[in-house]
C-alpha cells in the first residue's frame, strides 16, 4: 500500500466514510486510492467551499466525520470561510490536504503557499505528514481530533511525495476521549438557583437542543419557573410538534438584553455567555446583566444530556412533563407571495423528520415563530456569520441522511457564494429543497445601517442591492443541471413545495418576494 | 472626518480610484463614505474571490493598485485563492478588511477570527489600525507598500470604530521606492557570456515582457545568438503582428528540461531559476541544466527595460533590428468545433489592442502558436495555478481599459469557481467576452494521472469528469443577467465571436468541445 491507500484506509476503519472532494494534480494518488481500498465514497464538488460547508451538514447530522480532500493551500483558501462556520458549530470534520512534495517545497513554484498557515485559521488540530509511513498514524489520530469533545476541525496535510511512496499499512482507530462531566459542586449550586425565587434563565446550544435532553431542560424549567432559552443561533436544534419549545435570544444586541434584564442566574448548558454579534457606538458587546450570575452547567465539551439528568436528581422533586409544542393545522396561505406566506406554507407542508438547513436572513425573521408547530423537525443554522453556507449544509446533511427531507431556506445574496452546490446536488440525486428568497438586496445591511441612523447615498445603495441586473435563480440551476421553478405568488408557492415534498429531489424554488 | 472618510480620501489622493467591494455590517461606514468623498469608483461582486482576481486583472492592466473592500476574516478567505495568483504576479494591490471594533474582538462572537492570520498567506504587508486617527496614515503606507517594487499585496485591517470614530483628516502620499538597478558587474559578465560562443538563455518575465523591453531583448538575441524565452506563465505579454516573438519554456518538467539542455549560461531577466509546476517520481524539480550558469541581470523589483539597454549599450556593437510577428492572414475555420478551431478563429478576428485573460488549461495548449500573428494584444496568465482567476481577471482588466475589447479564454471546470463574475460585467457592461471550452472535465488531472501511468478507476474518474449532469453555461450566464450563446460547428464559434468583437460586452460563448 502507498501512503494514499493507508490513509484512505485507516479514515475507513476509523468510521469515516464520506470524502467531500475537489482534487488537484498533487491529491491524484489520493484519487487513485479511492479505488483500490473499498468503503469510501466520495463526492466531487466543483467549488471548495461546497466540499467544506457540505462536511459541516454532514457531521451535524451523522454526529461523525467527514473527510475533504482539498488541492494545496488555495484549495483549502476556498474551503476556509465554511470551515469557519463549521468551527463554530464545533462540528467534526477531518479535511486532508495534498500540497508538495517535500522535495519541492524549497522551491517557488506557483502553487507553493504555507498551507499550515492557511490550516491554523480554523482548524484545532494542524499536521503535516513527515513521510509515507507516517500518513497512517497521522491519519488516527486526525480522526481522533475531530472527534474529542466538543468536535473540530483536523487538518492532515499530505505532500503529494508521502502519497506516492510505500508504506506499511492502515493504523488501528485510536480511542476518543469521552465527554466531559458537570461538576457536582456547579449542580448543586445551579439546583440551589433554581429552587430559589430569584430570575434564572437556563441558556442551550449544543447537544443539549436534541429531542430528549431538550425536553428534560423543558421539564426542570417547567418545575422550577425558569426561562427556557436557546442561543441566537445554534449547529442543530430538534422542534416543531411535540417537542418541548425554546425561545432563542433575539439577534439584535438591545432585544437580547432586555430579554435577559432582571435576571439573577445565567445558567450555561453547553453554551457560552451571550455577546453580541457585531459591536455598535454606545452598545454593549456583553449582554449578561450585571445582576446575574453565570453558572456553567455543562461546557461545550461536557455531556450535557448527564448534566441536564444530574441537575433533574438534585432538584428532587419529581418533574412535571415537558411542555410540548402543539401541531399547527393553520390553512395554506393565499394571494400575495411574501416571506410569510412562504414561512406559513413550509409550517403547513413540512414533512416529518425533515432538516432544515437556515440562511433565509432577513428573510427568515419570524420563520421560527411560524414553523413551531409544523411536522417535527431539525433546525440547522448559520454559526460562524460566513454567508455561503446554507446550499452546501443542505448538501451534505442530504448525504447524512438520505431517507429525510432536506429543506434550505436561502438568501438571494448568500445563495451566489455557493451556488455550485446545486449541480453536487444533481449529480448525487440528493433530496434537497432550496428555497431562494429573491429579495435582490442584501437587505440585513440595509437594516444595520439603518440602526446607526444612516441613509445610503447611492454608492451606498449600489452595494447592498443586487437587483441590476436581477439573478435569475431557475436559469442558475438549470445551468447548474437541477431544475427550478418560480412562484410569484403565495399559490404557486404551496404547489411547488407541495410537490417537491412529494417528489425526490432536488428542486429549487425562487421566490419573488 | 471619520475614520472611514479618511481611508477612502486617502487612497483617492494616492491614486487608488477603483474599489472592488463585497462588504459587510463591519464595513458599513467605508460604504457610506463613498457617497461623502468623491473620486473612489465602488464595484460590487457576489463574491470575494471575484473582487481580488479582478483587483489583479486591474493593477496588472492599470500599472497602479485597486482597493479591495472585504469582511473580516471569511470575506478575506473567499479572496485568499485569487490573492494567492495575485502575489505570484507581483500584482500592487490595497485590501481593506473590516473587522470587529476592538473592543468586541475579546469575545468569541460567531464572526471572530484572526484576521491578520489570514491576511499573512499572501500580502507583503498586514497591519491593523490601532485607532481612528491612525487610519490615515496606514492607508498611506499601504498604498506605498503595495506599489513597492515589484508590486505586492497589502492587507490594512480596519476595526470598526476605527472606521466610525472621529479622525483628523486624510494623509498625504508616501513616496515610492524606485525600482533596482542592473549591477554593473553583472551587466558585464552577461555581455561577455553572450558575446562568447557558449550557448545562452535569456528567460523573460514581468515587465520585459512589455513591448519595447521585449523587442530590445530580441535584438540581443538576435545580435548573439542567444535563444530567447519567457517563464511557462507570465503575468503579462505584448505579443502579436509586429512584436517580437518569444518562446515560452514549457510546462512539463521532461521537456522544459529537454529544451535548457546544453545551456551554459541562464540570463535571468525578472525572472526566478525555472522549477517544474509540480514533482513527480524521478523526475528533478530544478530545472536548470548542471551545465548552466545562472546570471541574475535584473531582479523582480529590478528595472528590466533598463537593465536590458545597459546590456546593449555593454555588448557594443550596432544591434540589428527586432525580429517581428508578421500578421497572420489564415482563413475562418470551417466544420468540426475544436479548440484548435476556436484558436484559429481567434486569431483571425482578435482585434488590435485586445486583451486576453488565458485560463483555458488543456484548452489553450496551442493557443500561444496559432495566435502569434493575430493583431497586437496583451496576454495575462494564471500566475499562482489556482484555477478561478481567469473570469476575475478579465474583469479587473476590462475596469483598467474600457476602451479595449477583453477576451476570457476559459476551462469550464475553472469557470465554476468564481462564475459570479459574469454579474458584474453584466452590471457594470464591462466589454468582456468569455469563451468557454466545455470539454467536460478536469482534463489536466486525466493527463496528469495517466503521465505517472495511472488509469482511473470508477470513483477516480467521476473526481475528473464534470459531465454528469452536464453544466449549461448559456444558461449561467442568463442567471447571472448576462447573456450568451452556444457554438457546436467552427461556423457559428466565428459567427459568435465575430459579433462579440463588433458590439458592447458582455458576452459569453460556451464552446462544444
Amino acid at each position: 500500500m502507498n501512503g494514499a491507500e493507508t490513509l484512505v484506509q485507516t479514515l475507513v476503519d476509523a468510521g469515516v466514510e464520506v470524502c467531500f472532494t475537489n482534487p488537484g494534480t498533487s491529491e491524484m494518488h489520493f484519487v487513485a486510492a479511492l479505488d483500490r481500498v473499498k468503503g469510501m465514497r466520495s463526492i466531487l464538488t466543483l467549488f471548495e467551499g461546497v466540499a467544506s460547508g457540505a462536511a459541516d451538514g454532514y457531521g451535524r447530522m451523522a454526529e461523525k466525520p467527514a473527510a475533504t480532500l482539498l488541492h494545496t493551500g488555495p484549495g483549502l483558501a476556498n474551503a476556509l470561510a465554511n470551515f469557519h462556520n463549521a468551527r463554530k458549530a464545533r462540528t467534526p470534520i477531518v479535511c486532508i490536504v495534498g500540497d508538495h512534495a517535500r522535495s519541492h517545497q524549497a522551491f517557488d513554484a506557483p502553487l507553493s503557499a504555507d498551507v499550515a498557515a492557511f490550516a491554523r485559521t480554523v482548524s484545532g488540530w494542524v499536521r503535516s505528514c513527515a513521510s509515507a509511513v507516517a500518513v497512517a498514524d497521522d491519519t488516527a489520530e486526525a480522526v481522533a481530533a475531530a472527534r474529542t469533545p466538543p468536535g473540530g476541525l483536523a487538518s492532515l496535510i499530505l505532500p503529494a511525495d508521502c502519497a506516492w511512496e510505500e508504506a506499511a499499512g492502515p493504523a488501528k482507530p485510536r480511542a476518543i476521549p469521552p465527554q466531559g462531566s458537570a461538576e457536582p459542586a456547579t449542580v448543586r449550586q445551579v439546583a440551589t438557583a433554581l429552587r430559589s425565587d430569584e430570575p434564572c434563565v437556563l441558556l442551550l446550544t449544543g447537544e443539549a437542543l436534541l429531542a430528549e435532553p431538550l425536553a428534560l431542560a423543558g421539564r426542570i424549567a417547567q418545575a422550577t419557573g425558569a426561562r427556557l432559552m436557546s442561543q441566537t443561533f445554534n449547529a442543530r436544534l430538534q422542534r416543531g410538534a411535540g417537542r418541548t419549545p425554546i425561545e432563542p435570544l433575539p439577534y439584535f444586541a438591545e432585544a437580547a438584553i432586555g430579554v435577559l434584564a432582571g435576571a439573577r442566574h445565567l445558567i450555561l448548558v453547553g453554551s457560552q455567555p451571550p455577546v453580541s454579534f457585531f459591536a455598535y457606538p454606545d452598545t454593549p458587546s456583553w449582554l449578561t446583566p450585571e445582576s446575574a450570575e453565570i453558572h456553567t452547567l455543562a461546557r461545550p465539551e461536557d455531556d450535557a444530556a448527564e448534566a441536564l439528568a444530574a441537575l433533574a436528581a438534585e432538584i428532587g422533586t419529581p418533574l412535571p412533563p415537558a411542555p410540548t409544542e402543539a401541531a399547527h393545522a393553520g390553512p395554506l396561505p393565499t394571494g400575495r407571495l411574501s416571506a410569510e406566506a412562504v414561512h406559513r406554507s413550509i409550517a403547513v407542508q413540512l414533512p416529518a423528520e425533515a432538516i432544515v438547513s437556515d440562511e433565509a436572513i432577513t428573510s427568515g425573521f419570524g420563520m421560527l415563530h411560524y414553523t413551531r408547530g409544523a411536522a417535527p423537525h431539525d433546525w440547522l443554522q448559520l454559526m460562524g456569520g460566513a454567508i455561503g453556507q446554507g446550499l452546501p449544509l443542505a448538501t451534505g446533511a442530504a448525504v447524512a441522511c438520505p431517507d429525510r427531507k432536506v429543506i434550505c431556506l436561502e438568501g438571494d445574496g448568500s445563495a451566489m457564494y455557493t451556488i455550485q452546490s446545486l449541480w453536487t446536488q444533481a449529480r448525487e440525486g440528493l433530496d434537497v429543497t432550496s428555497i431562494i428568497f429573491a429579495n435582490r438586496r442584501y437587505a440585513i445591511l440595509e437594516v444595520e445601517l439603518a440602526r446607526v441612523g444612516a441613509a445610503p447615498g447611492p454608492q451606498a445603495a449600489r452595494n447592498y442591492s443586487i437587483d441590476d441586473p436581477n439573478l435569475d435563480f431557475v436559469a442558475l440551476a438549470r445551468g447548474c443541471g437541477a431544475s427550478g421553478a418560480r412562484a410569484t405568488t403565495a399559490d404557486e408557492f404551496n404547489e411547488h413545495f407541495g410537490r417537491a415534498m412529494h417528489e425526490p429531489g432536488p428542486h429549487l424554488i425562487e421566490v419573488e418576494i
